[in-house]
């Protein structure tokens, strides 16, 4: 199979092969090591501030998400929280079951936010702001410094999900004064899932230190502290962040997270430029590197995955709830070649010759 | 190396090879039927009652620990707790936490709880029973039998944490009435870390519908809808659910949870047999098939935990805490043979030799 899904992702060999070791025991000073240098290179590829941690959580994107919420949240808070998909309405959801009031902003179809939706909320009391900074469910990407630009001004708490736009596309936190910026194993950094990193500002740390525990197991004060020896408070998925490591290592061999979005740039450049002829439309006028959201005109996006799956050996990502039938999308991330991509151009031609789309 | 600790254990070659291969996209039918076999099977080896449900979080045994606490009790419960370590303090300090009340019943030093500790608090108004059935700190085992008879006879909702004992020890859900039992993949499952799972009985199906959501993340509701499509709610470690499917397929075809546990009891008693001799005792007076609690007489067992890394290549488990330099833990779970065991007594004769010990 060939998987153009936005996660879990295609891995390189290197970092395939770690996989099928044994999972060495973690409590020593061998593996504390391995910790203290994916802290490193997590906040360097980040571009975080000075004094900025970063902690690795054994979960999916939305522990993190729901960690990030209470944990540097609280019902005195007031939220702004930009809701243009599933993951958007995540956030709002969490924010709902936490009690923390919030006001949605809602970006139109296929648009990222804009200034102009913003500024009925200047000067109105808020504190803080939530992104998914790539809707990976719609494959709209926002402008980080118009939003970063926005929160300094109103000297809002920034919270970004970049759990699909780490490495794919430009994201700094020190520029945009971000102060929580999450992300998950299973996307640009194509190791297996199991694993979600939140980097943290100084005042993030600070807020954390302040809130008091809801959750032992998302509970960022006893990840922190276990993070200065090297350590996470409870078993960690040991395998997958060793795989990290080696990525991370691997990634600053190879020029860092510059050369990887190129990298991502090229090939989701690639397939775009070559679907011209085929019945399709891009519904995001405002792309990651990380996806291509196509609304194909002539079949059912459902039905295209599940043909593409079962008759050509690959895997494209359906959508679910209400865009099932409408949209399915194309992922750029992970170890993904142009050769990969004009085997999936190739069978989309097949189809669309046998009437199939 | 050769890991002797209580987890993350080592897998056999059919297991470490699958972590070696790409992670497949998780939302096809293909991944569901490996799901609904893997709920069944757990639910086989946990001898669960009928209309019990499985599920699987993507997170360490205390993940499972405070989604049973979160979505099974409510601050009107009145739960009693054994608490003889670690792991009984863990769920002390979840109780504790999430505002439930609560007892702890404190068994002797190296004993398993008695009928005596428990008679107290018959007919105290009661709801709620938590275990950690092998109290993996201090190899202590509880019998599941008393409390599962005075479980039934107090109409107390029954939690067992039996994380370092499923297949290594007896268990039967069902005939100790156990409302939710859990465990972990990197135990005597065998696989890398990152899944935790509960077993939970039909009245705990019931009481996680009437209890509202504390946590997103670890929603047991949701986490049953979406099993029942063989899905789960966030993108879980798909890959050591692959290795999980692999494993219970392997030990459904080799004769099921009593000759796996049979196999775990034949290593424990060849290595127990064997430290005659060595100047170590046994601390513990109830003990697991999982480990072999020791207390050094001669040295200090972190010294001991160091030696064996860094000059034998064996890992041993280290205590952590107040047994630090007086308790290290030899672990008979994973895939271990009775040469590795002989491997280990020579290095511990080797260093008595040389002084050491």
């Amino acid at each position: 199979m060939i998987n153009f899904t936005v996660g879990p992702v295609q891995s390189c060999d290197e970092i395939r092969e770690i996989g099928g070791n044994q999972v060495p025991y973690f409590r020593t000073p061998e593996f504390s090591e391995v910790m203290k240098e994916n802290e490193q290179l997590m906040l360097k590829f980040m571009k975080a501030p000075g004094n900025a941690r970063a902690v690795f959580l054994t979960g999916s994107g939305t522990a993190a998400m729901e960690a990030a919420v209470i944990n540097t949240l609280t019902e005195k808070d007031k939220a702004l929280v930009v809701n243009g998909g599933s993951f958007g309405q995540r956030f709002v959801d969490l924010l709902e079951l936490h009690h923390i009031p919030y006001t949605e902003v809602k970006p139109e179809s296929g648009k990222g936010v804009q200034a102009w939706q913003l500024e009925p909320f200047e000067k109105q009391g808020y504190t803080a702001f939530l992104v998914n900074i790539h809707e990976t469910s719609t494959g709209v990407l926002h402008d980080y410094r118009l939003i970063g630009d926005y929160c300094r001004r109103n000297n809002l708490f920034l919270i970004i999900d970049a759990i699909s736009s780490f490495l794919a596309d430009e994201l700094s936190m020190s520029e945009c004064h971000a102060d929580v910026v999450l992300t998950g194993s299973q996307k640009a950094l194509a190791c297996p899932p199991g694993v979600s990193i939140l980097a943290l500002s100084e005042r993030a740390v600070e807020r954390i230190k302040d809130i008091p525990t809801k959750c032992m197991y998302l509970d960022l004060k006893d990840a922190l502290k276990n993070a200065e020896r090297g350590q996470t408070p409870f078993t960690p998925a040991v395998g997958v962040l060793l795989q990290i490591n080696a990525r991370l290592r691997q990634l600053e061999r190879d020029g860092g997270e510059a050369t990887e979005k190129e990298r991502i740039h090229a090939v989701a450049q690639y397939f775009r430029k070559r679907i011209k002829g085929l019945p399709f439309e891009i519904v995001s006028e405002s792309l990651s590197n990380a996806v291509t959201p196509l609304h194909p005109t002539t079949a059912s996006a459902y039905d295209i995955f599940m043909v593409l799956k079962d008759e050509y050996g690959i895997w494209v990502c359906p959508n679910g709830g209400a865009l099932k039938d409408s949209v399915f999308r194309v992922g750029h991330i992970g170890a993904l070649t142009f050769a990969d991509y004009d085997k999936l151009l190739n069978a989309l031609k097949d189809m669309q010759r046998r009437g199939l789309i």
